[in-house]
This record gives C-alpha cells, structure tokens and sequence, in this order.
C-alpha cells in the first residue's frame, strides 16, 4: 500500500531560494513567487535560534505552509579534538538532504531558503550536491551579502578592470596579507572573533582608511561603524569589512601627470 | 521667476536600481516599488540599441514614466590613439550626470537602471560619484551576473574558506595567468575578444575542465557552452566564465588518507 503510493506520486521539486541579506523587500520577484508555490520552507539555524533567512521571509509566509528546520549542531568556534567537525557537519548535511528527500519523495514543493545567494559561500550547496541529480531543482540567485553591504555603505565597489577579491576572515594572518596585498578591491567575511587579526593586517597594508565595516547591513539592527571604532569582542559572524577599489577619475594621459 | 521656481521646489530623489542580470523576475520588490515610485527613468544604452536594463523592466514600467536614454559615445574595442578614451568617457559621464540634475532638480525622482547590482562594475557607479552628494540617493542592491551565472550554470561556486577572485578578461595574459593560478574559484568577466586568451590561460593551469561559460545569462537568448565548443569570433559581451571552487565533501582527517 505504501510503497504503491511511494511509486506513482510525482516527486515535488527542490527550490534553493536566495532570499537576499536580511531586508524582507530585497527578495526578488521570482524567488517570492517560488516561495509562495512551496508546501514546504526548509531553512537553516542554529540551535535556539529563529534563522537569519527564515525571519527575512517570515512577513510573505502562510500558516499553512510547513516549517522543516534544519538545526546546525554545531556554531561558532568548533570544540577542540577528538571531536571531529569535518564528520559531524558532513553527517548533518547527510541527514538535512534525507528530511528534505522525504518531503520531495512525497510531492511536495520544497523551499530552501538561503542568506544572500544559495551558491555564494551558502549552506544550500549541501543539499544541492546531495539532491539536485535525484530531484527537479531550480536555484534562484539572489542578491548576496557583498554587494547589499557595499549599497548600505554607499561605496562603488569595483571599477573598470580593477580584481576583486572574496575571502573568509578565518585563513591565517600571514595568507590575509598576502592575499590582500595583491589585489585592488576586496571583501572580507565571516569576520566574528577575526577582526581583531584582519584589522591589524589592514593597518599594516595601509588600507584601513579605504576599508569599511558593516554588521546585519540591511536588517533592522544593522550597524556601520569606522574600523577603528569596531569592538573586536562584539562583532557578530553577520558582518563583513568591504575594501573598495580606488575610485575612477576618468583621468586621460595628459591629465595624469 | 525661474529662480524663484528653482530654489523652492523639492528635489527629487536618485535611485540606483540593481535590475538584476536579465530576466524580469530577477528584480528585487524593493527595486520594483522604487521603479514604480519614479517619474523618470534614466538608463545606458549602446547607440542605437535598446539598453539591457531597459529591457529588462520594460513589462513593469507605464507609459507615463519619462524615459531618459544615456547613450554611450564609444563601445566595444575604443579607437586608437590620438582618440582619447578615458577623457572621452568622462566627459560623457559629466553630461549624464547633469542630464540627470536637471530632472532631480526640477523635484523629479530618477531611478537610474542598472543591470546586475549598481556598485559591482556598474556604471551607475559614476553618476553615484557626481551626484550622491548633491541629491538624496539611495542604493537599491541586486542579483550580480556571477551569482546569476553560477545558478543558470547549477553549479555552487566557492565553498567554506576557498578565496574567490572576480577580473576581467581585459587583463594582460600573463596578470590573468598569475592571478588564477594563486585563486581556489574565480569569475572571469568582460570576454568579448578576450576569450580565446582567457580560454589559453585555463587550458594551461589546468582549469579548463572546471571552467563553465554562459552567455547573457537569464536572458532570453541565454547560451551555455563547454569552453571546447565556444567559437571565440562570436562571444558576446555578456558572458561569463565560472571556476567554481572543489567541492567540499566534508572528508574528516582519518577519511582523507
Ligand atoms: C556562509 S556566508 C553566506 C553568504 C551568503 N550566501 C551570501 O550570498 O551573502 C556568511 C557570511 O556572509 C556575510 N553576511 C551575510 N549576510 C550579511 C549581512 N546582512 N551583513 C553583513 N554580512 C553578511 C558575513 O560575512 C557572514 O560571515
Ligand atoms: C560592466 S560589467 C556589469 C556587471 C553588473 N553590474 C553586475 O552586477 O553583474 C559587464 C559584465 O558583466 C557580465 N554580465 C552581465 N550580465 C551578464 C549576463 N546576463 N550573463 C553573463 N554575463 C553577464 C559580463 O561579463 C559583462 O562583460
């Protein structure tokens, strides 16, 4: 009996939903749209808390629609060995592409909301690389944390044929400077208990002045602070420090010298 | 009188609208209700195209909202030298800029459309640099084309710590090559007549198997090509190469051996 219903109903379809930085209204048409279709809004948060990507659709949702929470059982700095994260967040992801697999297996829609853009640094990709050759998936980009801080700082970003440059507050100091050194625009994220390092690297390369600071930029308690006013014992993982390429003058060869 | 008219009218408001990478759905709420508020709507365009950023919201704007068409002087590959390019585009960006006073001035809000996000190689960028001073201006993110790629691609693009650099195919051979070979994942943008270099330097590190191309991603006319199958006499401006990041498989210590 289950199984004959198991085989005939059609599978349901797997949406990665960006649903932008924070701003309820920076989701863009479509992914709304997808999200309305969906019986069920899977998303991520840590334990005892509501998650970021939930609360920024929370104002679009109806009651009738299913919330799969999916619980990190880990956050913030990892507990020292033998335990072994690696294999724990693995077997996490594991377990958050069954929950959501069962959901698909019997035809409902599945909304998985992600911060920002579901493949830019997101947990979305776990469930993409486990799910998306098993079920219909759809990914919907969506705007993603660097360029909504660069909007809320009000700074250009990149000009012209200037490189940009991503990278994750956790690398080690001497790989940040390198790094940093080398290119002409760049954004820093996962910042948390790394400022304090990426500070001290900006100071060293001359590029504190040009840098900025921005935490939960776009949600309601966001903050823009100088780099030099930032506490480095309350930054929050939800902050970046933008490094803006130098602005463009449009000077011509005769005008430069 | 003029004066009198001039000095008591509230000036209107500048909106840098993210439209997102092409298709009309890509657009965020926020920058769809900003576009409605406006009462011009100013937008870059090759001379006699129609402008991407036109085209893109043109399902959602009414008769009544004034068009103000910036039409570029030069595109594609500038004119060699005595033309002067850089001083060529600044004086045409001064004339936007004013164009675009003129109508603030007169208590007018102008959403100035921008495709992908207005601070990421927009060029919005230099009416933001003329004008954010003089009028209320805000900054209304969106959908970059490198997020957008990596989802008409389905590919996640950079993983957990990897580094990820953006440059433009523009770039000297030997810079992209220094570049690339030190990034974990990369988007390379601007190819146009820079593809067949672009696609020798991957080739050469080794990264053409990785490497993904796309071409006006999202659009109606959206290509996607193996980077064998592409023929470099006819890449389009809007296209794009993805070198996604390795996959994470979340190998603890003791799988890795
Ligand atoms: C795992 S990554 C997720 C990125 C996301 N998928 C995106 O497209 O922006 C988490 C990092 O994104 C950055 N971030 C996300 N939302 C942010 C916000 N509203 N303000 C500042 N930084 C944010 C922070 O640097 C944070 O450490
Ligand atoms: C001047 S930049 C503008 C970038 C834009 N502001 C953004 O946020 O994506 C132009 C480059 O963006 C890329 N691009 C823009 N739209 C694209 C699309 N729909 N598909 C592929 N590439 C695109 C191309 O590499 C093109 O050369």
């Amino acid at each position: 009996m289950y199984d004959y219903h198991c085989t005939t109903v059609k599978p349901g379809r797997l949406f990665g939903l960006g649903v932008g930085p924070g701003d309820p209204e920076l989701i863009t048409v479509k992914a709304l749209r997808r999200l309305r279709e969906s019986q069920v809004i899977a998303y991520y948060a840590g334990p005892h808390k509501h998650g970021n990507a939930l609360t920024s659709v929370e104002s679009w949702l109806r009651d009738d629609q299913q919330r799969l929470a999916l619980i990190y059982p880990v956050t913030g700095r990892p507990p020292p060995p033998p335990f072994d994260y690696e294999a724990t967040m693995r077997a996490f992801y594991d377990a958050c592409a069954e929950r959501v697999a069962e959901q698909l297996g019997a035809g409902r829609d599945v909304a998985a909301l992600c911060e920002g853009d579901p493949l830019f640094y997101g947990s979305f990709m776990y469930l993409h690389d486990r799910l998306a050759e098993r079920f219909e998936t759809e990914v919907v980009p969506g705007v993603c944390s660097v360029v909504a801080s660069a909007s809320v700082l009000q700074t250009p970003l990149v000009y012209r044929d200037q490189t940009f440059l991503v990278l994750a507050g956790t690398l080690p100091e001497a790989e940040l400077e390198r790094l940093l050194a080398e290119t002409q625009a760049a954004a820093i994220m996962k910042l948390g208990s790394n400022f304090e390092k990426v500070r001290r690297v900006l100071l060293r390369l001359g590029l504190a002045e040009r840098a900025r600071y921005v935490e939960r930029a776009t949600m309601a308690d966001e903050q823009i602070r100088a780099l030099a006013e930032v506490d480095p014992a309350r930054v929050p993982y939800f902050s970046m420090i933008l490094v803006p390429g130098e602005r463009w003058r449009g000077e011509s060869i005769s005008d430069a010298d």
